[in-house]
């Protein structure tokens, strides 16, 4: 029922979101204690002693090691106690599971799965974040009452946009505007472009655009819960219908990208942040295009609380698929796919150093 | 467990209560939203999408249609998909249950079940609504956390007034009278005359009263929701015990009713109206009297609420019976052999057009 | 899952607590109504009466019965049922259960369980209550949302005190003291001596102390659910290690008491009290102790709250033991062996007169 892929990469928040203080974070249905260890790194810890359960970050940090608040078990960054008060020996079975993170572009990501398959290269990046020419905001969390499915599928759905954003993200013009959808690759594409209509919301107030526009939504969603939006928008007849990549950002473009974390079966954090080639040197621009995201934003939002409201009662009978549910319907295949894989490894047969799963 | 009586007619509200913006009720467990069309009927359809079971109540009215407000499903007042987003044709799986609904003397009602089924002749009337020489009024919905069968039973049950009601509608001197039953017909009726005491504060107040008087109480419940309670009162001695009808119309006579709707397995709301031959000229009259009942109404709420908190805790031994319950329990029987109609009709063998229950 | 000791005396309030009205308590998630009778004792009576489970704590007092608020069923103190409104006989099954209730030193206690075996000389009870050396000041009510085991255990655990009571009861100075535990008596107990160490902020503020200290805790467990917390101070060296009781009251010498009522498998309440040798004259001297045991037992209730919520979680192993549990473990093993015996007495052999358990 509440299924989630353990081997992968999550977004633990964004960097700024963790100091020296013990911080409670909950992925995957996992309480985890979280800090800004003296070196700079982040640490991760389970978060629960393992003697009377209370979280450790009910306790208080020394130096890198983090003191249970009711019997002062102590344990160090990679989850080993290294003291029992009122005895000298340390019991093997005395530890707490310690997981990987890594930082980057101010993105701390954790690993939820076996210790020996966290491989870095597996973190989500592009070369926007790094390139000149380009302009990186990092936005804030979304929190969500919704299943996660529902959240990442919702953003490889370029249908929802014309009913749900009406007035920022899309308009009227789209509402029949067939969907392209590839699948076949490691990431899932839905897009489509609207030629010839008047700029949305969102390119009246960022392209400065006085005639028709041909606007691009182009979804892609890394597995499992990573999507990159690049929407933008060129002078009517000025890009060639599919445009290539580099041809596109001859135009006002967007990276809009979400960061989506499983909370629990029920909530779900979508962490937000921008990528532009346009005014890339207006200090003004992040907060004004924050706005029109929390807008819209908000809209999604609504949305996916009631579906999960309805989608917890009784059902009479199986939801219908359309035609627009192609690359959700290929997101929710790909996640099934996965779990399977991770339920049919013989975990048992390659337990991770620290940490047996048994639920 | 939450078992409703399905074929079957509710008050959905009072006709007041509805207008041309969308408006979800829920009925029997089920999400219904309901508005006023274009010629005036009430709309009442199945409150979900079928394809991402969005609740249309969260989308918009275009015209006499109703469109999802995740991915523009369009549904028309019979609850059929008139328009997919994105595709030409219409799936048949695309459609919404209508309900059929009745609006009379401002009071608009529902029919739960079996399309083929709904018959108006089967919703309740009686010919003081448009008797002139009777005043209606319509008083408001009373909101219970308590299952209906309770809520219900408690309007067949003289014995409580006493009790519950002590400086409204009832007095110590009605404590001991005996309750007359008669459980033979198609309504349940429990009555009791109180003679030659004391007019309780209702009849003081409306009654004009200055000595004793005889006070009846006839209390009948029309299966499954309806509740008619024939109150009154005259000088002592002017009329025979039990008198007729028409004799009763003689004295100061009030209908109180109460139109009950199951709304979930543990709410209810009772919505009630009064009809008067006494001060009918009177235009303060409704508001004073309303004020009563409100008083009165307010008691029943604290016992029925805090007897369903009872009710879910889990047992020790079985309730005991007394004298007093023999409305109550033909009630209970009544209702329980409505339910083994339904659940042993064969209902595959003849489903409703439209909507095929599977829970 | 939820199990309580029934045979036992519990604490259902200061006596002080009870008046003439009607008030409902719940005791091992057993809802029972409360009042002071004309002749001064308590009366305990189930609460929901057998007819339509109304509880009696909604009805009204007439003389010392209660009448149900719904439809008058009357019951005594003894809980018999003395007048069904409507007829004349009493059927046998109208009854309540009645809990025998005892008071003293200001202290109501109620018995649980089988009515035979009823003995107020199982009551706790200790000669200080009554010895004018010694002044007792009854505290307040700590409502804790935790499991009773959890919070008995507490107060048979010296060691947390280290680290969950820095600034009042204890200090770092204990962190590594051992813990002494005796478990072969009927009552439990656990202690441990700091010698020659600075007063903790309790002793420094009452004790009167220039220099270092000997300090001492005795936790004595009385089954199953009576704490007393022997703890003091006297000057480094005055006292041999594992002094005497006799001699124990030569120095500053304070008995916590705590009245552990299990309310229901999530919710206990903790009536706290204290007995001293010192100070006794000040009439401040309550309110100051009363201002630090607050501060330190809302450390506990912190605690304890947050374990009550991790272990409401699925685990993925189990706890472990160390050094230090070994009273808290004796605790759990007597509760586990008295429940047994409570499950394997054959109860149907010797009911209890007026109330068999059917859960």
């Amino acid at each position: 029922m509440t299924q989630f892929i353990k081997n992968a990469w999550y977004v633990a928040g964004f960097e700024r979101e963790f100091d020296d203080q013990l911080r409670r974070v909950t992925i995957l249905d996992e309480h985890i204690v979280m800090f800004r260890r003296s070196d700079g790194k982040i640490a991760a810890l389970e978060d629960r002693c393992p003697h009377r359960l209370l979280p450790l970050s009910k306790g208080k940090r020394i130096g890198d090691t983090v003191q249970c608040g009711y019997h002062g078990l102590t344990f160090d960054c990679a989850g080993k106690c290294t003291r029992v008060p009122g005895q000298d020996n340390l019991p093997a079975s005395a530890y707490v599971h310690a997981y990987p993170t890594e930082t980057r572009h101010g993105i701390t990501w954790i690993w939820m799965g076996d210790l020996d398959k966290a491989d870095p290269a597996l973190i989500f990046d592009m070369p926007e974040f790094t390139d000149p020419a380009w302009a990186v905001h990092l936005g804030e969390p979304l929190y969500l009452k919704s299943h996660y499915l529902n959240v990442a599928e919702n953003l490889v759905d370029p249908a929802h946009v014309s009913f749900v954003h009406p007035t920022t993200l899309g308009s009227a013009a789209s509402e029949n505007v067939p969907v392209h959808v590839s699948t076949g690759g490691e990431v899932i594409t839905a897009w489509r472009w609207i030629m010839d209509a008047e700029p949305v919301g969102f390119f009246k107030s960022f392209g400065g655009f006085t005639g028709n526009v041909d606007r691009w939504h182009y979804y892609h969603l890394h597995m499992p819960c990573t999507a990159v939006i690049d929407f933008g928008s060129a002078a009517a007849g000025q890009l060639a219908p599919d445009a290539s990549e580099a041809d596109r950002n001859t135009g006002v473009r967007i990276f809009a990208i979400h960061l989506i974390t499983p909370v629990t079966a029920t909530e779900t954090i979508d962490r937000w942040l921008h990528i532009r080639n346009t005014a890339t040197d207006d200090t003004d621009a992040p907060a004004r295009m924050d706005a029109m995201f929390r807008t819209a934003f908000a809209e999604d939002k609504e949305i996916l609380e009631a579906v999960q409201e309805e989608e917890a009662r009784p059902a009479r009978r199986r939801p219908i698929r359309i035609a627009i549910d192609k690359a959700p319907l290929a997101y929710r295949k790909r996640i099934n796919d996965l779990l399977e894989l991770e339920r049919t490894e013989d975990l048992a047969s390659a337990p991770s150093p620290a940490f047996v799963y048994h639920d």
